[in-house]
């Protein structure tokens, strides 16, 4: 089998540093496969592509090396002595980074290491250029491009988004018209590789882009990586649909302390991030409750993300009754494994023929595209489905 | 239609007055149908009994009326201004209540107002007798027998459990063989009725007495009604499964304060609920974590059950995060409505001509009969899988 | 003795009705005076005023009377079965209740029953008008007006505030200078009658109002109620003091459904009560932690309000550790035992020949006149001292 | 100023390595001391032995080095990279480490490391040898015995522990009359060095060692070092207390993974901690509340403890309320400094000329020798007192 790009956006965050680290762990025999879906004994027959067959590169803003990022992230996310095990694995995975496209992304995204590119035309032509280049370098027999970036500012609609042919043309024009998620999504649906948007970012959500993939063959799935408090939810809220209890409100809030809290403590960025994770309850529970999702930012808590929900419910005879949960997880390890997950999916996805939005990959994002389902056992319950169907 | 009997044994406990109590309050059109299953609009074409046909009667081992039961239990629970409104309705029924058999049950039930019987047999026939005098006295067109007494003392197995000759035999004998929740299952299904075993007592498990009702037809289901901490986990458990994240431990401890939190402050009768809830786990998961079920009297609670859970798992390179939940609710108004829908469901079942264990009530037990499924959601798909089946 | 006066701005909130129906209720040996700090047995020997001496009256904006207030607020904090006993007293009082002014109070409070006044001058001629004739009317020794009225929103201060002097001038041109609790505040100190602020508005905080009570030789304090979470703070900042545990952050999230919460949903009402919130760390601590105190509406919750705190602490050789709780009260049951033990305090704090500022009672507020002390221990022990100091 | 021995029963426990650790860290400029009560600025004028002063050895009955301790309790604690910068001062204090004596400890303390001697008296002259040999080995001034051995099994009290004289005449007669505690704490105080009791272990509480004590000019104190749940409660009683709010019931439960947890699981163990722990409230709050305090061993959590309390209270017009708090911490990391406190402090108090039991640290134990005073600041304010007092 030839082997499999990954490219990821955001190449020296947090997340991303997490994923190649503990790949390059895991192919060395120096960490088990545990947190990965795709490794369940349920998915033994799937035919995914080998962890061993991927190759990695990405583009990054910032300037600073995957290894580095590495030595700072694992021990914070409470993974003592392996960073060091693994540097030069990931010093040759620096070598295939390359200096990333901030163009609409926000104030609030540090970029000291961003290219320099004055229309979007040009940003969609120099990563596209990337890609290829990855691609060809490293004879792969396939490309997945996965968004790790900081959530983006959230920013109005433009006209263009909703045609191929519109947003086309107002490319040539050469206005200021995607988000750099979207440009890079453009660029790699362009391509006919796979793109996954790990983020509440806009990534290839836009008509537009969902014509393209279908247009050239592209798989592509999102959005926003189901972690941690809306993953819980998503469970829980079950027991209150199945035993007909009625919630009155669900209120929950998250601190964080990580480079992802710093960007979202911005109420521009904050405000995509939770229309992503507020949507989940009412398509859910089938109405509507009270509900409230906080994002603070607390950066003593470093890497670990603490949620609180207070659930409120009414069930026989109006009686009112509670329950509460605290989350006390670390993001970067919860998205990793799911990551490579998503890459393996998609690339299965290609091979079998799948062409534009991938629905089966729900379980794994707050916002799915391609389908209303938010209930994990379904959405779970739906990817057995969709593997067993070959 | 003719009218269904539902005969509780425990029939002026705190579930069962707020069952009761309940069903007259929905009938008079003073409260919604809030925390039924089978009012979920899944089930609106199903063929239930209509809540107005059920006729209530019961054993009861202590001197207590219900319509003081519920008074008293009712506003405890937060209910408020609903009992004195039904006093009638709850007076009737208390004239259909008879002394309970306490024979078997263990030194911490009080029982000041239970029927003296010598032998086992003596007390199968006397609850045969009364069971018949019910379904005939109000024209019944079947009865259903739900347990609702408090837990009983665990004890040694004897070996006449297994086969009903050697049961019937045993009897014959005059021995004390059965515990009381058993005499009651015996009785249960010697008239062919349908029997519902809510408690982690005994009831109709001995392979003996499912042989009985396979003999006279009989429907039978339990155990241990699923409502609080439980029904958390065996949602909850599945984001672990489903996620491939390892549970290390998964630390439960229950406080309550009402009758049934008294009666389990004896450790006989704790080891019974205790293994009914302590086996979940490893079903649900696939291996056994460290777990650990604490349940405590704490008087001050009342009808308040608050149970806290602390969960341990592994992740992604072996990180270790932690999620704990606090459960705040009151057990009486959570079992109610369960005890009207099992009672709508084996009723149903007997109609569609089952005989037997009936598995596809799993969804309302803590240790369903007939079969190994714990995860609610799977349960549920499974009772509607059943509904949709004829 | 002679009758005491106590003159309640926000006569028919929640606080206010809870004061006065717990009043009653004692006075008629209903209740125990449970939660009235004044009545431990330290207190046995100060000489405070009898419960059955004190004589209500007070001002309020909506059109809401006493006794429909606390049939509905009541039942809501779990008291049952009280207010329908008082209503005759509750009627008699609403007999005391005369139009209250809402004068700048700003945008969110609702005031369809608001006395129109068109200046501040005119608005604190109306209301000492008021206290002069309740106290006439009632021949009392002496009035306490007690501000327990929704906070005001935040604003700018006003150059006349310094000076009495300056103040009495702009009044006098007939400025819109003052907030509605600020003109309480001037009306009551100008009888010399004694001020307490129950809440974090201005009250009679300013150097203006100040030189007023020590010019007529009344007695005042606040501010804002120290109930709940800000109370738990107050104790278990200790732990860390004392034990040389650095606290790195402290969060905190409020969640409540009254009145109270729908005001400060309003941001310009909500920065006054963060304020008063958010200070008291840094005091007690000596350093300033990274802090958030959240305050959010939820209306399922009724009264009730649920506040949860995550501490995160760092100990020997840098080890980090946290602890987080939920306190789960209902404001007003925990202010009104406190409102009368202030109308005790400053009672007694006149009759002893005090003037100004009243700090001794500092452990009542969140955010104390009269000194930095924060430490809920050190103001009570300043309280004893006091007492003792005859 | 001559050096000061510290001898640590247990020497190659969890606490006694982080301690010991913890020193030589300071002491080579790698920590600061945080954590340490005994350096905060209100007693920066005390007087103590400067840390550096002092020279450390101990009894051990397991075959265990210190160095080896310290490299897998620190990480376990979340201190990184600081046990293998101190192998050689570990090294060092191991050459200082004696056989223990395990005799009298019950049948679940670990001791394959242990001295074998045949009566009380024999091991009482085994210690004092020890003791003494490490003096004049170090030139010490003064040696403090710290007990931080594994809690003893419960035992019925002796008739000898009351008198001095029928002590020494019963262990003259060859008896088995002490648990292993007291035998160190006999050997110590009769060397005239003094004792401190860091566990609920008997250790120096006998009538008729206190009289040992006296006699010989020792100081000692104990016991049960405060440093989680317990010190929780010790401040965050006085919330209710000062509130005049009471306390329904409080329930503890604490998890834990370590030795100290598995040897608190055997249930003659555990008996000695839960009385330690339970009887803090009814002296806190001058009533008995309903109380219970749970203890079981999670062996996923290591070195972790959780505890987690809830608390119902009754306030105003008997409105019940709840709070409930979740304790994370580690419990070596908040013993460490406290230990180092308590040597200075006894040093101190021996320097200054105390005798017999030094009740002044009562801050720092759950179970205080020499005062029923169990509230953290009234205690705290008695040592500052104390310290002042010269």
């Amino acid at each position: 089998m030839k082997r499999v790009g990954v490219w990821i956006v955001g190449a020296s965050g947090s997340i991303s540093a997490v994923t190649l680290a503990g790949h390059a762990a895991m192919v060395r025999g120096l960490a088990r496969p545990d947190g990965l879906v795709t490794e369940r004994t349920d998915f033994a027959e799937a035919g995914f592509a080998p962890l061993s067959s991927l190759v990695f590169g990405g583009h990054e803003v910032r300037r600073r090396s995957l290894a580095s990022a590495a030595a700072e992230i694992l021990p914070a996310c409470g993974v003592h002595g392996l960073a060091e095990r693994l540097t030069d694995a990931l010093e040759a995975i620096d070598r295939e980074i390359r200096p990333g496209i901030a163009r609409g992304a926000g104030p609030s995204i540090e970029a000291d290491g961003a290219r320099v590119v004055t229309t979007d035309f040009e940003a969609i032509e120099a990563v596209r250029h990337d890609l290829r280049d990855f691609a060809t370098r490293n004879d792969l027999s396939h490309v997945v491009v996965v968004n790790l970036a900081s959530t983006e500012a959230s920013r109005v609609p433009h006209a263009a988004w909703q045609r191929l042919e519109d947003l086309d043309a107002a490319l040539a024009r050469g206005g200021d018209i995607l988000p750099a998620s979207a440009l890079y999504a453009y660029a790699t649906l362009a391509e006919g590789f796979a793109y996954v948007n790990f983020t509440p970012s806009v990534g290839s959500r836009l008509p537009a882009l969902c014509e393209l993939a279908l247009h050239t063959g592209a798989v592509h799935t999102g959005s926003d990586g189901k972690t941690g408090e809306t993953l819980v939810k998503s469970v829980l809220g079950e027991l209150f649909a199945r035993r007909n209890l009625r919630v009155l409100s669900w209120f929950g809030q998250n601190i964080l302390g990580n480079e992802d809290g710093r960007v979202l403590n911005d109420p521009l960025h904050k405000a995509s991030k939770i229309r992503s994770k507020d949507q989940l309850l009412p398509k859910l529970l089938g109405y509507a409750p009270e509900t409230h999702v906080g994002i603070d930012y607390v950066p003593s808590l470093g890497e670990w993300k603490i949620a609180w929900d207070h659930i409120h419910f009414e069930g026989f005879l109006g009686g009112r009754m509670s329950m509460q949960f605290t989350w006390n997880g670390c993001d970067s390890l919860l998205a990793a494994p799911l990551v490579l997950d998503l890459v393996r999916l998609v690339e299965l996805a290609h091979r079998r023929g799948e062409r534009g939005v991938f629905s089966a990959a729900a379980s794994f994002f707050k916002d799915p595209m391609g389908t209303d389902e938010q209930r994990l056992v379904a959405q779970d319950e739906a990817l057995l489905a969709w593997i067993a169907r070959r």
